[in-house]
């Protein structure tokens, strides 16, 4: 740590930047918190964004997420940390892009959400910049989007899985460690594929699961009435189905051979209680929800 | 309305109570949260709770949802509602029971999650006193159980489906519709084959749905470790497999029919995205998630 710590009543605050300069690609949810957390606490410089629509880089600046709109990739040269936060599908052709423009110095990361397609990509579009990249995800979830959506605090108690690569020099991961730390997060390390089976588990599988709920109560004559009786169980079985449909969709196929094997697994779990019900099998049932609700009674989010 | 209404500092409060006295049977959340609801604008004389369990009625006592335990079935004849709060299970033979000693005057009603059976066991059970039970069901779901689980506002705002009987009298009918508006329910009716296919398509399914993901994942050898990882998206997806197991298994089987015939569509449903994921198809997983997030995002419990 470069920067000395002074306590102050929000909590920590830097007497100096941690990170002379920071670029943001994508000002959204992800990447406007990103920023905001680490200019809460004084840890950043400058922090320049990036972008597809000059209308979400306005916003951001309006909300002090960033302090300037980039338009030239020479200010790569001399950036600390560079943060992808585009939807992953992007992620190839923007990192394609800016590696020629990296300084030596430069460190990459990203806040996709699939870790295994981002590592292809970055080995397929790094170049001989690869070891720069870190590969990282902040798992932080919203329904909302975009720069109103991002939140100086959103990362406090989060989890963020750095995916590191051989390729990476365990400098330059404890510094994106460090980075995300000083955001507020608590941070871990899984291999890539580690990383997709278990998100496949327990995100893809459940967010596709909440989309096919209310897309077959969707298509129902009486989806009004059904709706009208829907009460906070369905509330909040339902949350994840208010998600980006672009951003499921590109995680879905980025993750697809997981999150195969997690709907094939699941189908055959409902078989079962497809088999239980139809043969009113009261001790089956009465087996999976005891066993179930023992299971998420005694787990909480780390 | 018999008493007359006085406006206090909590809202509603009655001068004289609409009802001299109630028996619940079953003082745990459902018949509890009535109670209290009741006493709290004294519109209510006296409350007499029957359970199996005396801890659990010496609890109820306690905590001020009943003035006293009930003993005998005598008792039934001068009350006004006596409220079937029991597991649906056990309400055939409940009914059976207390049928011979209701007054003229009495009514009942009950708090089942589901109405075709609890018709069936009214048909079967309350002889010449049929026309004397209202059936209800109150949507005020909770994984908490138990007299310590009951809140005088439970039922504010909330809706209290009322799936009466030809046998009813508008004037029945309308006195345990008053009683749910006293507790600030909002009452509407369907009939008991409505009621059930609603249920089984906005509740039932999503409560077996969750209870199976995380029976699922509990199964896995490293279930320590994909649950570490599970985050909001998880956390509310899953609230509702903490819920009652026996409740929840009495309700699948008592409303085996509907529910076997929304597994099946849901599993319809899930063969459709295992397809468009096999094939890579961005655009069927797009159409399916964006019609999900926008109906999903028009929503709003009622």
């Amino acid at each position: 740590m470069q920067g000395e710590r002074v306590e102050a009543k929000e909590g920590l605050l830097m007497s100096e930047p941690e990170f002379k300069k920071i670029i943001i690609f994508g000002v959204g949810l992800i990447g406007g918190s990103f920023a905001l957390a680490l200019r809460k606490i004084n840890a950043v410089g400058e922090v320049v964004g990036f972008g597809r629509r000059i209308e979400t880089l306005e916003q951001a600046k309006q909300l002090g997420i960033i302090d300037r709109i980039g338009s030239d990739y020479a200010e790569l040269n001399d950036a600390d940390i560079v943060l992808l936060a585009t939807p992953v599908g992007q992620m190839g052709e923007l990192m394609a892009r800016i590696a020629p423009h990296l300084g030596q110095h430069t460190l990459v990361t990203d806040g996709g959400s699939t870790k295994g397609d981002v590592v292809a990509a970055a080995r397929a579009n790094m170049g001989d910049r690869l070891a720069q990249f870190i590969p990282a995800h902040p798992i932080a979830g919203a329904e909302k989007t975009g720069p109103e959506a991002a939140l100086p605090d959103l990362y406090v108690g989060k989890k963020v899985v750095l995916t590191s690569m051989p390729e990476n020099s365990p400098e330059a991961v404890a510094r994106i460690r460090k980075a995300w730390e000083l955001c507020g997060a608590k941070v871990s390390e899984l291999t890539p594929q580690q990383h997709d089976e278990v998100f496949a588990a327990v995100s893809h599988l459940p967010h596709l699961l909440s989309f096919a709920l209310v897309h077959d109560l969707a298509q129902r004559d009486n989806r009004d009435l059904l709706l009208s009786f829907a009460a906070s169980g369905f509330r909040d079985f339902t949350r994840i189905a208010a998600s980006s449909p672009e951003m499921w969709r590109d995680i879905c196929l980025a993750n697809r051979d997981a999150l195969l094997r997690e709907l094939r697994q699941y189908a055959d779990e409902l078989y079962v209680l497809h088999q239980a019900l139809e043969q009113s099998d009261a001790c089956k049932l009465d087996e999976v929800f005891t066993e179930a609700r023992k299971v998420r009674s005694n787990w909480s989010p780390q």
